[in-house]
């Protein structure tokens, strides 16, 4: 079986974890000798990705790639573990980067590995091949794959004077994505998201290919605006999941009304869409086959998009692993 | 008083500290706010300067900014205290630099702040001061300029069969300055050094005037081939000290036919110089005005050099205070 996934970060990155454990407990597991078993391959996010004193920063990647390599903060579900912030330390002193950005060490090499291989023209996509070897991912049949080569970069319009009229241009400004989401916390209202270099970006290498090809196609619950949305923005990326003919499951991010964490909350309410889980649906109603929600949002109204409901709560790798299970029967009943 | 110091990394690093102590319990310290008091302006090496994994190491600037900063790894002499490899442990996973240059996470945040203000458009020269404001120095009357704001960097040439004839060019290879200085320890005999981007080099902002208008030019007891060597070779340095009205005060690198640290040696001998203080002086013989040996090689020749012998050992920032007196003494009696 090839499952191809849209994930942006700790939530994608923890589905990812689960769904390979699934399979792995199920006798799927691949073999790198004889390239049995089942693969998944994973669309990352770009969209979030940031340049820090000149090192290119890509966090849902890193993420991802932390996740499933088992080196992450587990508590803080992003970052390395037994991590420490000596080379942050020298940077703040010489006021290099904003402040609201930690690099830890570790971390830190992945950043100047990636920024030297990118500066000898190695593309991102090939970039993350390496990391994702280093990582094991390769070794364990998952592919990493960069949703685009091109460096594209969210930002987020906020209105300058909060007691300004929104829309009024000179009350306008944009920050970096990563700015509101992690200096602001999402608490200033955000007016829309401005993608920069999305116009001339196209899918990455085996992108189109691992959406059109894979048997099951899941969307993890991760943030449906600033993540999935970012993805399936790309130029030709929303086309390959309306056409494919393999099942498109999603996985809720809201429960009872609210994000598992994150601010996708705040990103929703920019685009006037309500902070439910049928509200999430609605986004991917053109290509969406299934949809599974928590049990505490059963009784909403779904329409005719086959639904089931569940526990979504990602408690450890196990319960994330039969969220993912029940994604793909859904996946089997929808087919 | 201005003094003009002509320094490499650990051995000039600590004649300066030694040097800037001495004049501070003269009553010559300097204060920031009149301008009053004695001032160092440091002329610092840039020839073993080496891009690792696409950041640009500058080891004697490092080595002057974190011994005069109070920041060095003192027992090793260069580094910083307090050290770790957390992000170095990264790239030998990635296998990306090369295996026997090791960055410490501290030292991490000063290249990778160098090379985004380099990147930008930053010459070195202004890059150096504001690492030298970080560290305390310009508030002390200490001035750092790199030799040049030119990237140059010196490569060994080796043979490349130990049984060849030497000079022939098919057994030749060239590495790293670096590479040969520390994989190999300086034990491959070096033919001769190349300096990459000399001929096009020229003096730093200020370096010219510093050798010009200083009351004393003394150089400290560095490698008088690849340190103070490389900054004698940029085009006008050399004239410049055979012009300057300032008495040209060097201090002794070799003690008792050996270098005190490194490998002067080594370096010596590829220029066919004999290891000892007299050969020493015959490297500077045509801007040297006086000359500080160890009273191990009193008994040398040293012509009509006017010299003077004394411990030369800098075993604290005491007994360094003390040669650089000695030194500063050797000069008023020379002028």
């Amino acid at each position: 079986m090839h499952i191809t996934v849209l994930a942006g970060g700790v939530g994608g990155a923890r589905f990812v974890r689960g769904l390979r454990h699934h399979l792995d407990t199920m006798g799927e597991a691949y073999d790198p000798a004889t390239g049995s078993g089942s693969t998944v391959t994973v669309i990352g996010n770009t969209g979030d990705d940031i340049t820090i004193a000149g090192l290119r920063v890509c966090p849902d990647l890193d993420t991802l790639l932390y996740t499933l390599g088992s080196a992450v903060h587990e508590e803080q579900g992003w970052g390395r573990a037994d991590e420490a912030f000596r080379a942050q330390q020298e940077l703040d002193a010489l006021e290099v980067g904003p402040s609201w950005f930690a690099l830890g060490d570790r971390d830190l090499g992945t950043h100047v590995a990636r920024s030297h291989w990118l500066a000898e023209g190695v593309p991102l996509s090939q970039v993350t091949a390496r990391l994702a070897r280093r990582w094991g991912l390769t070794q364990a049949g998952i592919a990493l794959l960069p949703a685009t080569d091109e460096p594209i970069e969210t930002h987020v319009v906020l209105s300058a004077d909060p007691g300004g009229r929104p829309g009024e241009d000179p009350g306008e400004r944009a920050v970096h994505f990563q700015q509101w989401w992690i200096q602001m916390q999402a608490q200033a209202p955000a007016l829309r998201f401005v993608v920069a270099g999305l116009a001339r970006a196209t899918p990455g290498p085996g992108v189109l290919e691992a959406i059109r090809k894979a048997d099951v196609v899941l969307l993890p619950p991760s943030n449906p605006v600033v993540s999935i949305g970012i993805i399936t923005s790309i130029p030709g990326v929303r086309d390959a999941l309306r056409g494919t003919r393999a099942p498109v499951v999603g996985v809720s991010p809201i429960i009872g009304g609210a994000p598992v964490r994150g601010h996708a909350d705040a990103c929703l309410s920019a685009l006037g869409v309500p902070v439910t889980a049928a509200g999430v649906a609605g986004l991917y109603r053109d290509f969406l086959n299934g949809w599974l929600v928590d049990s505490a949002d059963g009784g909403e109204d779904y329409g005719a998009l086959p639904m089931r409901a569940r526990d979504l709560h990602m408690r450890d790798v196990g319960s994330a692993g039969e969220i993912a299970q029940a994604a793909i029967a859904l996946a089997e009943v929808v087919r």
